[in-house]
């Protein structure tokens, strides 16, 4: 019964687009599940039906695509509704939360990417998540030119096209990454730096490093 | 070519539901287009394609609906990019905006209505809409429980079934009122109450008595 009461781990994988997140979020989730920790996945924006919905309108609504703000916004509500509905029962209940983006890719996005000020973002985002942090984040170090090889051969070989942030250009994806060693620079003790360019295998090994003692 | 380039003036209506917001703007629009007032008309949620998708999710999606944060978030993002695809464009080229709802809905709604701090929801506000403050708010006062009458009259006559606002209940409807009037009070300069149990030419003239002059 102790075990039930323990709060779960919140573990997030952060990085710019074609890092690798989806991939190494399937290999972390085996280990976990073979090292028996109950956990749960989920990705941002999304993860509820609601998010789900508001993710289409962030990522591949060209009709009208959202300002800067509006954009912010968006993502933030679309958190609101997993933290509330699904993230904080599951760690509240013990389990693990291995989320694919939380709030670092906010503040490197809509902050260094699209220029907002850093200090509304944060408070904007601290509002909508009541302060929960993760435990422990991993940034999938990569730089962009190569995140556009991968993302040029994942589009050849599955045939799913780019979204609006994928071919965002002027630099922006430069800064995305700027933005995440920055904030990992501030937060040696959240943020653990993994170089992405290393095979799949490598990098989870990496990954699994600092989850193993914990477990 | 000096008239071009006086900012237009910004006028909201707000009021719960039933108040006749609705009737109202197409009155008003009547008498501003026969006295040569070159105007536009917004609602809120809406008034863009991706704010009008925004407005879905807040009013109709029951799969899996908004909690207060997301709530907000949600009329917020709708908020920011209709103020500065339409609002600021049409204020800042001479012309006159009508909006069926702003800000004070928010307060109103999200604040006295759902229980969020009302400090926090100004701030969000303000960062949304970049401190755009309406020139002239009408508040079309009514008692909710006349407001349920018209609803379910309406309802009857032409099949549209109520949202997700109209039919939230443990006194709501009464917070919300309770708000406006309150916000009225603080603002007298700006919001005028105008009492939307009159008939609606009655109403229409009341709104009229402070436009007219203007013009």
């Amino acid at each position: 019964m102790a075990e039930s009461c323990r709060r779960g781990l919140f573990v997030t994988l952060e990085g710019g687009e074609g890092a690798g997140k989806t991939t190494q979020i399937g290999l972390l989730g085996e280990r976990l599940g073979a090292a028996g920790v109950d956990f749960i996945v989920t990705r941002e924006p999304g993860g509820t039906p609601l998010a789900e919905s508001i993710r289409h309108l962030l990522k591949d609504y060209r009709e009208d695509p959202p300002n800067a703000k509006a954009e912010l916004l968006l993502f933030l509500a679309a958190r609101a509704q997993l933290v509330e509905s699904v993230i904080r029962p599951a760690l509240e209940s013990g389990r693990w939360v291995v989320s694919d983006r939380f709030s670092d890719s906010t503040f490197a996005y809509q902050a260094y990417g699209r220029g907002l000020d850093l200090e509304s973002v944060r408070q904007a985002n601290a509002f909508a998540c009541g302060a929960l942090e993760p435990d422990m984040t991993f940034l999938l170090d990569l730089d962009p030119v190569r995140a556009v090889e991968r993302r040029l051969g994942r589009e050849a070989a599955t045939g799913i096209a780019a979204d609006r942030f994928e071919t965002a250009g002027d630099g922006f994806h430069s800064r995305l990454r700027k933005g995440f060693l920055e904030m990992a620079g501030a937060n040696p003790g959240r943020i653990k730096v993994v170089d992405a360019s290393m095979s799949p295998r490598e990098v989870s090994d990496e990954i699994w490093k600092y989850l193993a003692p914990i477990i």
